[in-house]
C-alpha cells in the first residue's frame, strides 16, 4: 500500500482550519474530498502543523495511503484537478516509506509572521498580514524575541485549549526584521504550543510599540502565566512554511 | 484651490480598471466617492496609469483638487476610512502646484508582470499571477526582451481599441528574470500602448518556452502587425509599481 507525501499550500482564509470540522469548510476536507474523486478511496490525510482558521501555508507537509498503485506525478496532476477552484495546491507529492508520518516523524516546522507596518490599510494583503499603523522598532521586538529562544515552560504564550501534555518546548529560532514596509517574524521549533506563534507575536507587539522592554518578555515568560503576556495576534498574517525529516 | 498628489494601492480584481465605466465598479469611483463623503465636493481624479480590468497597483499616483484648505495626513486618513471595505488604500497624499497633472506631468511609468513558473496551480496567488506550469527559460526571455528596448513602432503590441496618436514609443527597459519559482518582468517607459505589457509578455512567453528564438521577437516588431506577435497574457499578473515626475 503506498503512501503519499505531500507539500501543499494554502490560503486559509475560507477555512476553520486545517483541520476538519463539524460545521464549516476545513483544508483537509478539501483534500480528502479531492482523493476520494481521483481515487474513489475514502482516506484520513495526516498533517504536520493542524493550522488554526484563517492561517495560510506555503509548505505545509501531509501525508495519506493509497490502495491502487499510481505514479507521483498522477496524484499531483489529479489532486490539483479535483481540488479546484479551493485556494489550495498540491506543490510536490512523494512516495515515502510506510514508518513515514507527517505529524510523528516531524522533527521540525517553521513559520513566518507578516506585519504590514504603515500608516495605510491593507489592500493587496487584506487578510495575508497583520496590519499595525504605528512604527515599530524591529530591532527592539528581535532583542526581545531572543528572551524566548531556548528551552522554556511557555505557559504564559499557551491558549487556554491547548492540548499538549506539557507547556515546556524548545523555540529554536525567532528573528524579527524589517524588510521595507513590512516585518516578518521567522520561528523555528520541534513543535509549537496551540497560538504559541501568535502570542508571542502579540506580545513583541508590545516591545516594537516601545511599551515594553524585552527584560519584559524575561518577565512574561517567567511569570509562567497566559494574562503575564501580550494578546493573540490575528491568523492573516502568520504562514506555515517548512516541515522537516529525518 | 488645493491640489492633492496621492500614491495608490489596489487589487484590480473587483473592478473593471481604473477608469469610471458606465456599468461595474472602477477605482476611479471608488476615489471620486471617498473624496465625496469626506470633503462634501464632487470632483474628478486623474491617474498616471489607466490600469486595465484586473490589474492591480502598488504605487498608482494620481491627483485631484479640493476647495476646503485641508492637511495632507488628514487627506489620507479620510480617504481611507471612507474607502473601507474596498481593498484600495491611499498610501501617500502630498500638495502640489496647480500645475502638476498625475498623468500629463508624467515622465515615466514602471510596471511589474508576475509569472508564477510551476506545475502546481495557484493557491495564495490566485488572481494575482499568471500560472504557467511549462518550465520557461527567463534567460531566453530576458535575451527576446532586449529585441524590444528603445524607440519602435509598436503596431504588433497594440490593442485594436489603443486610442494612442502614435503607434511609436521609447521603451527604456524590459528585464526577465527568475526569482525562485517566480519570474519577474520589469517594463519602464513613458508610456505605453494600450496592452503593449500585456502582448510584450504573451510573446514572451513563446520565447520561454522555446517555440521562438528572440530573432522571431524582432521579425514580431518589425511585422507592424498584431497578428504578427503573441497572445495578450492575463491581467492577473500585472503591477502598476510606479510613476515619477520632475
Amino acid at each position: 500500500m503506498p503512501r503519499w507525501k505531500l507539500t501543499v499550500e494554502y490560503d486559509g482564509r475560507p477555512y476553520q482550519g486545517w483541520q476538519l470540522q463539524p460545521h464549516g469548510p476545513s483544508v483537509q476536507a478539501c483534500l480528502e474530498e479531492a482523493i476520494r474523486r481521483f481515487s474513489g478511496e475514502v482516506v484520513r490525510v495526516h498533517a504536520a502543523g493542524r493550522t488554526d482558521a484563517g492561517v495560510h501555508a506555503l509548505g505545509q507537509v501531509c501525508h495519506f495511503d493509497l490502495e491502487k498503485p499510481t505514479k507521483a506525478d498522477t496524484v499531483r496532476d489529479a489532486l490539483n484537478f479535483h481540488l479546484r477552484p479551493e485556494p489550495v495546491a498540491v506543490v510536490t507529492v512523494e512516495a515515502v516509506d510506510d514508518d513515514f508520518h507527517a505529524r510523528l516523524s516531524c522533527k521540525g516546522r517553521a513559520y513566518l509572521y507578516r506585519i504590514v507596518n504603515r500608516r495605510a490599510p491593507l489592500a493587496l494583503d487584506i487578510g495575508r498580514a497583520w496590519h499595525i499603523p504605528t512604527v515599530l522598532d524591529a530591532d527592539a521586538m528581535n532583542e526581545g524575541a531572543q528572551r524566548l529562544v531556548g528551552n522554556h515552560d511557555f505557559t504564559s504564550f499557551r491558549a487556554s485549549i491547548c492540548q499538549a501534555k506539557s507547556p515546556v518546548k524548545t523555540l529554536s529560532l525567532l528573528t524579527v526584521s524589517r524588510v521595507g514596509q513590512e516585518i516578518h517574524m521567522v520561528a523555528r521549533a520541534r513543535s509549537f504550543l496551540h497560538h504559541q506563534i501568535r502570542n508571542m507575536i502579540g506580545t513583541l507587539r508590545l516591545v516594537g510599540e516601545g511599551k515594553w522592554t524585552p527584560d519584559d518578555v524575561t518577565r512574561a515568560l517567567e511569570a509562567r502565566d497566559r494574562a503575564a503576556a501580550g494578546q493573540t495576534a490575528p491568523p492573516d498574517g502568520l504562514y506555515f512554511t517548512e516541515a522537516w525529516y529525518e
